[in-house]
């Protein structure tokens, strides 16, 4: 107390001052960077103690056994254990060539085209702020589809650019739509593109709507991008977990794309560790050069034991099946949450992708006197579903409006979004207490 | 080959637009943030093979066993390998209030005085950058004491900030200088105050100076925060290195400065775990507050396993008598290489903290016609002098000016600094080769 009292004291000293020590902070206070973020507001913390989690896109399993025998054997060496290269420590980026390189129609180069990153974070947004801290100057504008992924606003902003959003259509009309069903309506695209463009954000398969965006949608994107000489930050992070034999595009591969494209990978996703904080850059070396310039000046590096797991991990995973059987393994867990939603009559978008599903929310209803806490009154009416469920039904989801700008929180009140990165007696669990919500179904 | 010409064909398609994809990145290219930088120059790869290292200031040796066991541990649960709450676990940041809330002479916060960040870099670029990111705008001066750590010119520059430098002063005088000979000019410090200034950078013990700033300094340091209404950075990531019973001042303890400084300490360098990634900040609420914004937007959280590893090391680290063993090593070390120096006659200054030494290469003389890699001319002399102790000596080191802004690198040119974060073996075979250098000293 006598503590706190001093820093109160010494607060109040200088209180008069501080008006020059903090700035206006317009960078972090564009958009909504500063409000509090759904994640503080839907956190365990704050929920009911046995509430089921589908909020946060984490696991509730490890990663393999073989991938974390990998990181013991890394910790017991010396060099592992200390500074790696900037650009990530060559046994990773060779894995990385190795892997790719066939889905890129490329021989990769190690030294100028592949940069690790410490991001293993949704949407990489570490990444793009080491990219965008050399290609975004105060003004310039970055396009990103609706609902984006929360992170890449406050990348954009903080670099001083302008975030200019283009919304993805849902088919509310659709009985049974899938990710394909999420329309982008291209003239609404070409008309947000100025003299001040500089980049667009594609991210397929697309957080949180699940849809893995077409060839004929890539290409479309690929010539405005040729025209009007955009850059292409390409989040592909979810590329390993793509269902039913859908087609998984990857941007750079499109014609004369390479050169402007940059693919975000991610061995959170991929390997099951999304607290390791290892991913990786593919791009063109003109592009790659300053990121690692930029990387190189802020980061230093990445983490080195995790590295040399993750370089493990590529190495071994086409021998040993692990993409297709954990596809597997995420299809069945896709399989418990729509079967539950099937049952109870509720409308969703069927992800083709990512560990993402979408409820429609817009018939759910619930008591007009429901006691609701001030952090989400005056947001979407999905910000009151996601609580409601979290306290009445036992199962946390994430507020879809959060990924629009104010003006199209509309689009996005009508859905939330539930994280099926669960194991499957969790999701069966979850499946279970869902079924409740038929009393709220109008 | 073939993809070679398809990259290079590509390029020269679009070279014509390029100017308007890159920016003029004047946010990169301010100071020397983009020119090669000094650990690419002296990079192993560029060095004889069998070159001793005593360049970079990363350890040849493992983080202690029973600390890498806690990480087999970590690794072995599931939570630990995923997303860790932005401020860093809760485990950590108790383990941090429990070992510094004496030191700092009250109850850190665990909720608002701590932030847990993914840097365990030299001098924490990276949670500078989460800090400058909030707190420097355009055109806003931050100083620093020269030699700086190359890594603060950048984030200061990355965020529009101008970089104002304050050199230290060597008495090139003294037979035998220690840390303690490297003086400020306070009124030449207060010169370089003016109504731009947001923030002054300390950093005790000094890399590479190896000084432990007095009392006395930091008060006067203290007092210009004061008047002039300062922000202080004070990086004190080797804290734990202070030799011969030298005391280590924080800065935040004292008088008035709690509420303005943010203190920057770092795993790495505790623990022989430079390549682990995990750092903390210290500070008051309201800065760090903003501080957490920046950094959940940008990386989300650092990396897990290794966060739970480091809470081990802080809870076990009293009881193991750790410090104290590491710096009875480090001791050692340093013994090594001044045994080594004296006997060869040399100057260097004695540092009374870090793990470096600064050897006085004004004396050093090389046949005029030695041949130098182009990256190394045009600097200042030292880098001329720790290519050729490389080339003919085989111990290679780090040359200062680089640490000095073009107008003060005649006073950085006269050393290199020398890392002895290295085991005995290894330093006292770097001690037998560089007596080879008598023949070059006049």
């Amino acid at each position: 107390m006598a503590t706190n009292g001093h820093v109160n004291g010494v607060s109040n000293g200088v209180n008069g001052t501080r008006q020059n020590l903090i700035p206006s902070a317009s960078r972090l206070k564009k958009g909504r960077a500063l409000a509090q973020d759904v994640w503080s507001i839907y956190n365990v913390a704050n929920l009911p103690a046995d509430c089921i989690n589908l909020g946060q896109g984490y696991m509730n399993f490890s990663p393999p056994q073989w991938i974390k025998d990998a990181a013991n054997d890394a910790l017991a060496t010396v060099v592992a254990n200390h500074y790696s290269h900037p650009k990530g420590r060559i046994r990773l980026r060779e894995a990385i060539r190795n892997y790719y390189s066939h889905d890129f129609g490329r021989d990769l180069n190690v030294e100028t085209e592949i940069v690790v990153t410490s991001g293993a974070n949704e949407g990489e947004p570490y990444d793009f702020v080491h990219l965008n801290q050399y290609l975004i100057q105060e003004g310039d504008e970055v396009i990103m589809f609706e609902p984006f992924f929360d992170q890449y606003l406050a990348c954009v902003v903080f670099n001083g650019g302008v975030p200019v959003y283009v919304p993805l259509h849902p088919d509310m009309s659709k009985d049974k739509p899938t990710g394909d069903d999420w329309k982008i309506d291209f003239d609404e695209l070409r008309r947000a593109v100025t003299s001040r463009t500089k980049i667009i954000i594609v991210n397929t398969p697309h957080n949180p709507v699940g849809k893995v965006f077409t060839r004929l949608e890539l290409e479309k994107i690929a010539a405005l991008a040729e025209e009007f000489n955009l850059l292409v930050l390409s989040d592909e992070v979810y590329d390993t977990l793509v269902f039913d034999g859908k087609e998984h595009i990857r941007f750079a591969t499109l014609p004369g794309m390479w050169d402007r494209t940059v693919t975000v990978e991610s061995a959170g996703k991929m390997f099951a560790a999304t607290g390791w904080r290892v991913g990786w850059l593919i791009g063109p070396s003109w592009i790659m050069h300053p990121t690692l310039a930029a990387t190189t000046r802020i980061v230093f590096c990445s983490n080195s034991p995790m590295q040399e797991a993750v370089a493990t991990g590529l190495e071994q995973v086409a021998s040993r099946g692990f993409i297709e059987n954990q596809l597997q393994e995420y299809t069945e867990r896709r399989k418990i949450l729509t079967d539950a939603l099937d049952k109870l009559g509720a409308k969703y978008t069927l992800p083709e992708g990512t560990y993402f599903l979408l409820l429609d929310i817009s018939d759910l209803k619930w008591p007009e006197d429901y006691p609701f806490p001030d952090s989400v009154l005056g947001r979407g009416r999905d910000f009151k579903a996601c609580w409601f469920m979290a306290m009445e039904i036992g199962v946390s989801s994430i507020p879809v409006s959060e990924f629009y700008c104010e003006e199209h929180v509309d689009i996005g009140e009508n859905f939330a979004r539930f994280a099926f990165c669960k194991d499957t007696e969790t999701l069966k669990r979850a499946a279970e207490r869902l079924q409740a919500l038929s009393r709220f179904l109008r």
